[in-house]
């Protein structure tokens, strides 16, 4: 009786281990939905270093989704022990300290943000756990215990490190805590699926060992490409500015995604769309202003994304947000809120600040959070868009 | 004003930093000491997990005796969390776990052993502590500081990490917190000095980092050589048979000083007597009987060493003990509880049971617990001194 997991393998990049691997305490993952008496538990853990997410974040929440409709519980890990501590070399930006207050805006941000991919409201398929509950009690006795299941040659061999060895980079040995950090997070969560990108593997493998090493049930790892970004070169990330935030106006997303190169199409709409991929549009230009319809009513439902392909197609490439000359702003520096006055998006500088203050303006999706941030000349806000609260966007223009 | 620093260099392998090493807040260790307004506090760790010590571990227990005299506070730390948690992959014999109960009366004996060498008495002249009373209160966010002041490079070229990472000997990654730890108790104890054999040189020098990392003033380091054995050849160990034990009856000790190789005569005199090296005798056989009884009188006082001396001249090799044959055992296997008895140490073997569950049986100086200790044949006790209480002794012959 062979059961459908189409939804299963949709987009997968891999699934391990597979039942055909050697280890002989291995069943595979389709045999242990099957045989399933309860819901099984699907991880994902987030970092909550940063607020906003973007469409390739939203991939494993959608398998997420899949698993949560097949009668699973969701399991998302908010990072914030790590967060919390920061990188204790003080030397990465990227690991920079963050407040309890910071965490939980974040945490809370990024729940809102994925509200419409998930199931929140059916009882039993959605639980939310900071790690920080079972990471901050472990004593010294039991690191050592998480360490030594472990060599320094099976870490080393972990893409990243095994580079940064070779070239003599400095590899700080706390580094090596990261994985079993995240490895005990499925010993605690007790876990039977960990999703991720391919990116994850060893990590992943790490939580399997783990669970195995304290007598649980290793879970299996699910892994997921890692999103190519709408330039179709570089992997999706915001720093690159290839990149659809969630949080961005229906009309961005859509100016966005209409722009997706055809090479890229087919991936989208199977990583990002429920959609059967033999009934798309065969023209390249329609199937790019499909995916980009069927993307902004996922998030905002039918009406706005008519209303986005609508403005599209009368404006053309430059959208329909009201723009907002820099030639108005007659000196540099200077200050954002004195551009949410001048704009209009404010009555004044100091309700400018105000709505700095409350967490309500964003540039390029980002929300910003100094009140005396400053601009030193046009270039850096040329081409952005600026918005205060949920409906008030201005672009940027020379 | 020149100072008398000899009892600071006598017998020194090295003291690091130098006073011209170029890190420029170098002080020198007797610039230190001339200085100090109070005692400093010179640490020596000592690990809990054997019972009996001999003369090439008494080497830095007398330079602390040394450090006691000028004025300053002997600080020994019982390594008793390591102990207690013994090594967490199983593998090691060495690292077998210890019961608290293990670890304190294994530190009682230590603390007797050394007795006649340091200073018990003067106030502020000794500090004993445990580790396990800083270290167990140590959670995951102190535990990645600590980890994060070092990288895999510097902890891969520690002497013993280095060979077995080329080797592709597999290293756990425990491992690399033990000098962390060691490191951590000079933080803990705020020491000026570290005294250690040349094989400590990386822990110490890890420990002047943590302090520093922490905001104290680092220690020094000063290392002693490791003690050759009386075969001349490999280091003293009990395991090579080449040691003389602190516990060892007078008699034992002479015997096996006297056998000392004539070229490691002037080391045994530097590092175990406060005796002028130029007032030796000229006679490398007077030499060698001089040292032997220096070393008995050390432990035991004049009368014993004479009378160790007198008895080792009469009696040539063997030895001044009553002796106990073989041939009295009629059957083997014989259990240890019926040999006392059988030797007249103990008046039945119900009796030497109980003074083996008292601790008070000893077997070449080796404190035995097996009550049900079994010998399956002479071989297994030829040679050996057997011991109850302090002053009864046989020597078994075949």
């Amino acid at each position: 009786m062979a059961k459908d997991f189409s939804w299963l393998y949709r987009g997968v990049a891999e699934i391990f281990p597979q039942s055909h691997d050697t280890d002989s305490e291995t069943e595979s993952l389709e045999k242990r939905l099957l045989n399933a008496d309860h819901p099984l538990r699907i991880k994902l853990g987030i970092d909550p270093t940063g607020a906003d997410i973007h469409l390739g974040h939203s991939i494993p929440v959608r398998k997420l989704r899949a698993f949560q409709d097949a009668g699973h519980t969701a399991v998302l890990i908010i990072g914030d022990f790590t967060a919390r501590i920061g990188d204790p070399t003080g030397k990465s930006d990227v690991r920079r300290q963050l407040t309890e207050e910071d965490v939980s805006q974040n945490a809370q941000t990024y729940l809102e943000q994925v509200r419409p991919i998930l199931d929140f409201d059916t009882p039993g398929r959605l639980e939310v756990h900071y790690n920080s509950q079972w990471l901050s009690g472990l004593d010294l006795a039991k690191i050592l215990e998480l360490l030594s299941t472990m060599t320094v040659g099976q870490m080393l061999a972990k893409e990243g490190f095994a580079e940064r060895y070779k070239k003599e980079n400095p590899i700080f040995l706390h580094e090596f805590l990261y994985p079993l950090m995240q490895g005990f997070d499925s010993v605690a969560i007790r876990s039977d699926v960990e999703l991720g990108g391919t990116d994850q593997k060893f990590n992943i493998a790490v939580g399997r060992d783990l669970q195995r090493h304290f007598g649980l049930r290793p879970q299996f790892g699910l892994l997921l490409p890692i999103l190519i970004g709408t330039d179709g070169i570089q992997k999706m990330s915001k720093s690159l500015g290839n990149y659809v935030g969630l949080s961005e106006h229906p009309s961005q997303k859509y100016q966005k995604l209409q722009g997706v190169p055809d090479h890229l199409l087919t991936q989208y709409f199977e990583l990002l769309t429920d959609l059967p991929l033999d009934t798309l549009p065969d023209n390249p230009r329609d199937r790019q202003q499909f995916l980009a319809w069927e993307i902004v009513r996922q998030y905002h439902g039918e009406i706005q994304a008519n209303q986005a392909q609508e403005a599209a197609k009368s404006k053309g490439k430059e959208g329909v947000l009201p723009e907002f000359s820099l030639a108005n702003i007659t000196q540099f520096p200077a200050k954002l809120a004195h551009i949410l006055s001048a704009s209009g998006l404010c009555k004044s500088t100091g309700e400018g600040k105000r709505k700095i203050q409350e967490g309500g303006v964003r540039l390029d999706g980002e929300k910003i959070t100094d009140v005396d941030l400053t601009f030193f000349g046009p270039g850096d806000l040329s081409g952005k868009v600026l918005q205060v609260g949920k409906k008030n966007f201005v672009r940027i223009v020379p």
